[in-house]
């Protein structure tokens, strides 16, 4: 259902801050064909980030990720930069990726406004932060967006763009097919809104997992069994809305004929959330710790990263 | 995280219904080794049937997920047999799959009741309707339940298991034995609840997609890209609990303690449902039609299922 991205016109891209985010970001980036100007305050950790970003460039290569490419060659276009206007020189994308404070967010991106090229869109990784409340007081803030991945970044390929008000939609444009080039899949908001689009999401299939669990309806594993396998299935596939068009003959309009009213009386069930922190005391946590002992939970995350790693290679680097 | 099931004690299983959802479940319960009975009210129907349950069983042999045996062995153990009382006669389980009307349900499991042996479990595969709708006035009702599974059957191993008041906890337990030594992975409810777990969950994640859509905040495809992309790859792996799990250094309960503040500050703006029917013509169903012309359903449902196989192949039968 997507079109195979077309090679970037190859730029600079500066990614400041060198953490696992902007690790992740600098392989995408690299992959595609740009020079990236890898910055962080701490000179030291530019450059110690190269080995991390050599480990995620292998594991690429190895589920054939790297579009043919060697990984040396790859690794070869990321240059850790200690200066950052001579990072940002010359660059076309600025990703910001510090850490979510608020008010390390609008110093940073105060920076950046100053010191980038007017060509430059600048991009922040946050998680949940507004882009109105960093960029409000910017030069040209017209280029200012968010640009949020999902972790671990180079493994998914979704992207949420939200503009602030202010935000061009020349600069969402741009941003969507640089990052379409580069094998992301971006989710474009047309406003901001609190949790963007896929932890509003998230949240609210999570709020009524809690709900079933708290009212003791089902166990956890249950919860967890419902998703792996019978939703997930078909949304790893299709997303949400495909996946109920094919499941009414006439399509999306003819399932909500059929079932629409089911669900709004469902909903009349679903308004109040309870409390997580609760719920986990009427045994889900219990449950998750006999699953799956604190000690073993690095060594499953590194198995999910390795299944995430399957599934992209599965899905291919250019899109299905 | 599942125990590999143990090919049950062999049985006897009647089927009863021979449309698509029982053919299917005469697949899944022929493969475990079980001898199917499958009886439909028009006799030509369950003999037809043999069609279309040969053709799911050849595409499991395709897939490898038919344990090593060859489809002729699953096939002989389905027998349609044109008479009730014996369609039931020495059944350690009866599957009824008549269609979702409450009287008609109400009637055959009346049927049922009074013909099979007392040792039958008496599950229906009914997708909304709760069991004491319909089972409160048969001989031993303790034995009744639902098993609702998830379509294409042959393809999902959720199946909801959902008691009456009346039901008994044995029969509960020994259903789910039996349909975990089938390859299934039971859902399993404590009690009734409008919509069970699956349509609930589904239903929660839905409402904010519709409320997403309907504000004009994102488009049909932005949604499903931020399910397909972002969520669904995890949730396909572990579901929505084991998820979150990992999400946080110190597991679930770091989770919750991090962002509960967030999700419930979200929750608050997710209280009210918007007409489904009004946002598809929001753009939503213009989007999808644009994406997906409607003469092209019944070729992406073939490619979805065709995917599905590929998914359950990788999962193997035997479950992860």
């Amino acid at each position: 259902m997507t079109d195979p991205p077309m090679r970037a016109e190859p730029g600079i891209v500066a990614v400041v801050g060198a953490g696992l985010v902007g690790q992740a970001w600098s392989v995408v980036f690299a992959r595609a064909g740009h020079a990236v100007h890898l910055y962080d305050v701490d000179p030291a950790a530019a450059w110690h980030a190269l080995g991390a970003i050599r480990e995620m460039v292998d594991s690429l290569a190895s589920a054939r990720l790297l579009a043919g490419e060697e990984p040396a060659v790859v690794m070869a276009r990321v240059t850790p930069v200690g200066d950052l206007p001579d990072a940002l020189s010359g660059a076309i994308h600025v990703q910001e990726c510090v850490p979510e404070r608020i008010e390390l967010k609008a110093r940073i991106t105060h920076r950046l406004a100053e010191l980038a090229g007017d060509d430059a869109a600048l991009a922040s990784s946050t998680s949940g932060l507004a882009p109105s409340l960093f960029t409000a007081d910017v030069r040209d803030r017209g280029r200012c967006l968010v640009a949020h991945p999902i972790n671990p970044v180079h493994l998914h390929k979704a992207v949420e763009l939200v503009p602030a008000p202010w935000t061009r939609p020349d600069v969402m444009v741009r941003t969507r097919d640089l990052l379409v080039a580069a094998g992301m899949q971006p989710v474009v908001l047309t406003a901001e809104i609190d949790g963007f689009v896929v932890n509003r999401l998230q949240g609210a299939i999570l709020h009524e997992a809690f709900r079933l669990v708290a009212a003791g309806v089902v166990r956890a594993d249950d919860v967890d069994r419902a998703v792996r396998d019978a939703l997930a299935p078909r949304w790893s596939l299709m997303g949400l809305f495909e996946t109920i068009d094919l499941n009414a003959p006439g399509g999306i309009r003819d399932y909500v004929e059929r079932y629409e009213r089911m669900y709004q009386d469902i909903a009349r069930t679903q308004h109040d959330t309870v409390s997580w922190l609760a719920a986990l005391d009427t045994g889900l946590e219990r449950d998750r710790r006999a699953a799956l002992p604190i000690g073993q939970l690095d060594d499953r995350r590194e198995w999910r990263n390795q299944k995430l790693l399957d599934i992209a290679a599965d899905h291919g680097v250019t899109g299905r």
